[in-house]
């Protein structure tokens, strides 16, 4: 059983030990694959509106991911979502749960969308992922993913509008 | 004839005039319609990888446009520009002369392609003139917009490789 929880600043240490070999690999998320601990903390936890964890029932941590707006302004009922997973923690529904949850969280926070700007087409398993959360695909970007061992890739811009 | 040239901290007040009221109008562009001054030149100066300004034979400014790149790390291959043309200096060819530049400037800076993530789509002139550009619009993105009278309205992304 995955409880999802709003992340608290001591979390970070742990979450970045899932986060951190995923920047790394630099094959899935477009931060600087060098990125500093602190950027990283800013971006996943002091930018977005929200950060949540995931975790077992002994409290350990699955994942994690970050809500905020995609855009400002007259873009700003459009949000946006990360989500990662800790590797030793996949294929158990943790991006599944952490996915619908944030759906919720969007609609209470009174977003009317969520949009994915950059989904790495090699990374079949996610892409398939939110189709089955109903993400449709409504662009691909040719070639704007230099993948560290399969070169530029495709990726997708996804999107969904949520019920109000 | 337009001239179009890096831009200088002194030309700040002058682009402030032609950026102010089309940002105000927010009907083009997903800036917070009531940013401040400051956050605008943060914007629009001094985060980008750079800034022009485009001017007439006697030095008077006409327009502005800001490059940068579009995603950090493996996405950062792919740029993207905003372009902002005096009220009073619309039709004249300024958007077409600063798009044509923003092209071989980033094709100088290494970039690969370019990307406009959110083109109104009620900003007609503004899709069809990309186009013209050899701009595509490789994504639609449902209702991403409010527009100040349409309402919701789809945005597109567009995108164009550059040669190397």
């Amino acid at each position: 059983m995955t409880t999802i929880r709003k992340f608290a600043h001591a979390d970070w240490p742990t979450a970045w030990q899932i986060i951190e070999p995923i920047l790394r690999a630099g094959d899935t998320y477009s931060f600087a694959a060098d990125i500093s601990e602190n950027a990283a903390q800013q971006a996943w936890v002091e930018l977005p509106a929200a950060t949540f964890g995931a975790e077992d029932e002994g409290g350990q941590m699955l994942g994690t991911y970050y809500l905020k707006a995609n855009q400002p302004g007259q873009g700003a009922h459009v949000c946006n979502c990360g989500y990662m997973v800790d590797k030793a923690a996949r294929a158990k529904g943790v991006a599944s749960a952490m996915c619908e949850h944030s759906q919720l969280e969007a609609r209470r926070l009174g977003f009317r969308a969520m949009q994915y700007n950059l989904v790495v087409s090699t990374n079949t398993g996610a892409v398939r992922l939110w189709q089955q959360h109903g993400f449709a695909i409504v662009g691909t970007l040719p070639g704007a993913f230099l993948h560290p061992t399969a070169g530029y890739v495709d990726a997708y811009v996804m999107f969904k509008a949520l019920d109000q």
